[in-house]
């Protein structure tokens, strides 16, 4: 089911009309719009979790979960909104003594206009119709228009009408939110002049060619698109003499969370040869289970996948375990020189319960592959404090956003301080959808010259001020 | 003078390895760095000017002016270095109750690498080799190479001299700073590997190019251009009344100041028609006096852009000032039905001293005509007291980053609030060259998780914090 060109036409348009509205919307009210939002979602979970579970087979469990995450980022949302420094106030005083003469300047932030959201398929609830970008752009004062992700069609439509509800039950205006299908209706929403901004998840072809569109337009608009990424993982030596065995399991219990589908699953590991950090591997991931995968393409390229990386003369599978009822996890071993001879073979991300354990023999060698990894939403290291891993630590920061010293990159926590992205592939862009910082996509800074009080925005006023934190002269100033 | 692809190579890899040193380096010593070439550069204005005024005809007053911007410029952003908000550093207690466990995050931003900068030919300090777009990229940590503009090739060359030999005085490391030349050189910047970001300000197709270059790139990098503005101005009926004459002066001044060639030249101006206010500008503008332009193409291009304008038939020269040994200012009159029928050829960007007054007989009338005015990086309103502005006051607003209500536009205070962008195509960005959130185009978000502090970067270690204004646990702190 393709959205009509025209149907699109008339969504833009609605949202358009909103978007002032939102823009202008004070905090309080703008937050009880969001978290309307995710009472209705949470009220509905059981509906929602029932057809989740059927489109995409997570499992009950996991995608409960994920309806808290979700409903508990769009409340993080509603605190960015309340607590208030988002919108960057600043007010630089008048100074007639300077040369030349200051005027006097007030900047915010305002909402950029109507955004498209490109769903996932590996989240149905946490990076989909009401996910991170949605919850961003609602919460910097823009209405919302969603493209579907054709692997849970049903559980789109019916959280976009859940959502439609709940904002029109808290007042916001008509058009604040909406929902188009169909490859060719997200192509024509990046395209449309009407809309401001884009977010997105997915692979690295859908991102490129929509990322492509979006700067190609005769005004270019910012598309945010997390795409790819093998989130490599270092086991110094000494780590893994010290928590082999606990290192190896806690690695199969991450590659395989999700069938291995997360956009943070370890896909590459270095590990020291002759450790035995391999056979810890191997014999953990013997007794794991798999799962059916989110789509019949997913399904289909997991084993082109594995079979791709097998080609390569490098690559042994150390270990296989059980399929329950869908793909079988598997450990791939290769070594660090294979890697860095060919890493557009060796480091495709290869969506599934797949990991590709890199043995090296030494610093240098180990170094050299890392030099060859791209661009990454995370870089784990687990080391000793003995180890000397300055210059491991300043390779992996350049290649990702997010740095693990303990534990494994799946798992994401929604707070003020998380930052979900990485030098291409990873991102696009600096920013994606998780984190307080996600908002500033989709603000635009806005300065009044010398405004009379009466006509500067609410949140500019003196009044305002002394509720907001701002910055006065160069001085930050809490409330 | 072409640079050649080796010479490229070699400056572009010798930032790339300075690039870790400039990122890791600490507020007091960036600051330094940063002081030091303003110094340098304050103790040649004698001789830096003299070249600048022979290169660009701007005068000696004029430049000696720019000067002093440009070094106050490179201050500010050490002011801003040492205050250390633009690290935007955030914490997040590790929080074992909660679903799932949260884990330590700690967060900052830290400089992308190499810069590429396209210096502009009407400011050959201010939007030049140290302008805002070179004193941003190395107060965010980053080394700079600079696209020279053709317009004053050995001003460039001089300043990029004294630009090497202060930062090298000061310890900071080779490679810190580069100039290259001709328009192959600048191509091939955008489109280097090793090249992370690149600030412009330039032509709407000079930049367009080369933001398209940096989005075909197999991995894009941002292009923060700043293109082109017409930069609109509303004169309600009841301000003409009030003060006519002397907003007539006022803008005859803005648009003739620098022979017109600044970026936030006035160059449509929405009057009343029958107010006198036509007149007002005629009679201010017969004593104008306009001067030489900067470049040939300038030159011809100025003659050409008013015969274009004059061509439509709603268009007549109201009055017209004196050479001045160049360009003669030109005050051109049409009328808002016009504007709004014909935008593609009223509302072209004219470079040079010349403005359009637009005659609107209503409310209605003049809305129309705004609805089509491309983005801006200003909008003005003179309004008095009693008028109703809101519809008015909400169309600019949409069309530009600055709205102003006194003065012109004309003259960009360098201050923590000042933004210098718009809409497309005012800016390629949200973020151009002018104001303190500058630096945050060639920053680039880092978490780390549960990382031992001996691992941390300085700036995020407890001891750091405690002088660092931060957020910990979504609550502002101040030092």
């Amino acid at each position: 089911m393709t959205t009509t060109p025209d149907r699109i036409d008339e969504l833009v348009a609605a949202a358009s009309a909103a978007a002032p509205i939102w823009r202008d919307s004070d905090a309080a009210t703008r937050a009880t719009w969001l978290r309307a939002l995710a009472g209705a979602l949470d009220g509905a979970a059981d509906e929602l979790v029932a057809i989740a579970d059927r489109e995409t087979r997570l499992g009950e469990a996991r995608l409960r979960g994920e309806v808290a995450r979700t409903t508990g980022q769009l409340r993080l949302f509603a605190d960015v909104v309340t607590e208030g420094s988002f919108r960057e106030i600043t007010i630089d005083e008048a100074d007639a003594a300077a040369t030349p003469p200051r005027p006097e300047l007030r900047r915010l932030l305002v909402g950029v206009g109507p955004v498209a959201v490109f769903s996932a398929s590996n989240f149905p609830f946490a990076f989909s119709v009401c996910g991170g970008d949605t919850a961003s752009a609602l919460a910097a004062g823009n209405p919302v228009i969603v493209k579907a992700h054709s692997g849970h069609p049903e559980l789109s439509r019916r959280t976009a009408e859940i959502a439609v509800a709940a904002l029109d039950g808290a007042g916001a205006p008509e058009g604040s939110f909406a929902l188009v299908e169909g490859r060719e209706a997200g192509n024509a929403l990046v395209q449309h002049p009407l809309v401001r901004a884009a977010g997105f998840t997915g692979s690295v072809s859908g991102g490129r060619a929509l990322f492509d569109l979006a700067s190609g337009r005769p005004d270019p608009i910012p598309f945010y698109g997390e795409l790819g990424s093998v989130n490599p993982v270092v086991v110094t030596p000494a780590a893994a003499e010290a928590r082999g065995d606990e290192l190896a399991r806690g690695l199969v219990t991450s590659f395989t969370l999700g069938a291995g589908q997360f956009c943070t699953k370890p896909g590459v590991v270095f590990v020291p040869r002759g450790s035995g950090f391999v056979e810890s591997v191997a014999a953990a991931a013997h007794g794991a289970t798999g799962g059916p995968l989110l789509t019949d393409r997913i399904t289909e390229a997991f084993p082109a996948g594995i079979a791709a990386l097998e080609a390569d003369a490098s690559v042994r599978v150390a270990a296989e375990g059980v399929s329950g009822d869908g793909a079988r996890p598997v450990v791939l071993v290769s070594d660090a020189s294979a890697v860095a001879a060919r890493p557009e073979v060796l480091l495709e991300e290869c969506f599934g319960p797949v990991t590709l354990l890199v043995e090296y023999a030494d610093e240098g060698d180990v170094h050299a592959a890392l030099a060859a990894v791209p661009g990454s939403l995370t870089a784990t290291l687990h080391s000793e404090p003995g180890d000397d891993v300055a210059a491991t630590l300043a390779l992996l920061q350049e290649r990702a956003g997010r740095v693990l010293f303990a534990g494994w990159p799946t798992g994401v926590a929604v707070t003020w301080s998380q930052h979900h992205g990485g030098p291409w592939p990873a991102t696009t862009s600096l920013h994606t959808s998780v984190g307080a910082t996600a908002i500033r996509r989709f603000l635009r800074p806005l300065v009044f010259q010398d405004a009379p009080a009466a006509l500067l925005p609410r949140e500019l006023r003196d009044e305002s001020l002394e509720r907001t934190p701002h910055r006065r002269n160069g001085m930050l100033v809490l409330p």
